[in-house]
């Protein structure tokens, strides 16, 4: 093929197809290639009907393949003229190294465009009741990634306590470093939170409870690496509200009425 | 019609419906009323083929209808079975009050449910080619509301300065007083700044420079009450590299060299 081929980055959202974007259904009916991580869903990579597509995800440590494999195999397809997806959970500049990515494209003189996705970040908590903003409760909100320490202990340290929302994306396994570290550093212990599994997918579960009892969440066997989403500040108590995950509209007594039901998994 | 109502809070996006979710694109089409506000573009609206429309938008402190209004329509639309989209710019939960809108729907016993839509805090940097996270330059980020001083001030006096990219929306009005305020708390006078207009419009537009130039951006006459949004932080010099809006790829120099062209508007 002659004509320049184009890659696109493109967010998958957060797992559930129909909450794709128009632009990245088009984008997937129309590629000769896709290269998918980890967090992207079956039903997802379905609609890509005519393309080859690879697995080239990361999940922790155990990356399926090195990041300069992935860069080498985006520029090869598109200087033959391939229309190539790169295909990442979420919004493709939301982690996930969308950036390194695009850098890379650039530096090859290949042309790219980014399709924004619907982020975990908001859509996890969104598809759980919990507003990230609620006038009078919460006028910001932080977003961070829970992986390691070193990415998130900074954050905790640089923002006051109970100042804005707290969103941690990839921190199932780091929960009870994450409540310890926000509670030395002054969060309440009675915090509201949440912990959100396989947001938009037919797995997904909700867990709320206090900052101090965070680092109990019952996780599933095996899904301490699953997608996941963490949400620490008042907001959780109105998606608590807003779900009927707590008989009571009374802040104060959500804790104490809702505690029984607010401490197991609710699908 | 006796079969009960559904009424969808609807996120929009940015503005181009290329960047709706294919549900909110379905419950579009499938609405018999509409409630929308004014970040909406006609090309979305245009979509819901069979729905009667009604502008219920706020802007700044000229209010189309009264919060009250809107919630009583959605009520009583979703009484007589209709299926109703209440649709917002962006997503649904971040800011505009969709979570009181959901919690009268459910004090009024009405079913409904949240479709997540792309919110300008991640798309219109993205469009613009501004990561709001990048490996070694920025492992988090909080989107705080710029429509007021009483919303925005506790924000910045509660972040450490540097520590995360700072998105602000509904902020073009307040640009010189947040980084004022931004400065007298610590930041960086060189930090790199973005003003992103009409994300993902035919008229959008983007100004780049620097936290000391950033009251002094330019923007076209009637502006500043238009939806744009503000992004401060390094990741700003990762676009500009990513756009080829500064033609160096050293961070130091972008800001001597590329000066001139980053204190203009581009398309």
């Amino acid at each position: 093929m002659s004509a320049p081929g184009l890659v696109s980055l493109v967010g998958a959202g957060p797992g559930d197809p129909d909450l794709l974007t128009r632009r990245a259904a088009q984008r997937l009916a129309e590629a000769d290639l896709v290269l998918y991580d980890a967090l992207v869903s079956p039903a997802t990579l379905a609609l890509a009907t005519r393309a080859q597509r690879f697995y080239v995800g990361k999940r922790c440590k155990n990356h399926a393949m090195a990041q300069e494999t992935i860069h080498r195999l985006m520029v090869r397809a598109a200087r033959r003229g391939c229309r190539v997806v790169r295909l990442k959970g979420g919004d493709p500049f939301v982690f996930g190294r969308g950036a390194e990515e695009a850098l890379a494209l650039q530096a090859a003189g290949v042309p790219f465009e980014v399709v924004p996705g619907v982020s975990s970040a908001l859509a996890a908590p969104a598809l759980a009741g919990i507003p990230v903003t609620h006038r009078g409760v919460a006028a910001a909100f932080t977003v961070v990634s829970g992986h390691d320490a070193a990415t998130w202990q900074p954050i905790v340290d640089a923002l006051r306590p109970g100042s804005s929302t707290l969103v941690v994306l990839m921190g199932l396994g780091s929960r009870a470093a994450i409540a310890a570290a926000l509670q030395a550093r002054g969060w309440a212990a009675s915090t509201p939170c949440a912990v959100l599994l396989g947001a938009s997918t037919p797995e997904a579960a909700t867990w709320t409870g206090t900052l101090d009892r965070l680092g109990e969440a019952p996780i599933p066997e095996g899904a301490a690496d699953a997608p996941g989403t963490l949400v620490v500040g008042e907001v959780v108590a109105v998606g608590d509200r807003l779900s009927g995950r707590t008989p009571s509209e009374e802040p104060a007594a959500v804790t104490a009425a809702g505690a029984a039901r607010r401490h197991s998994w609710q699908r």
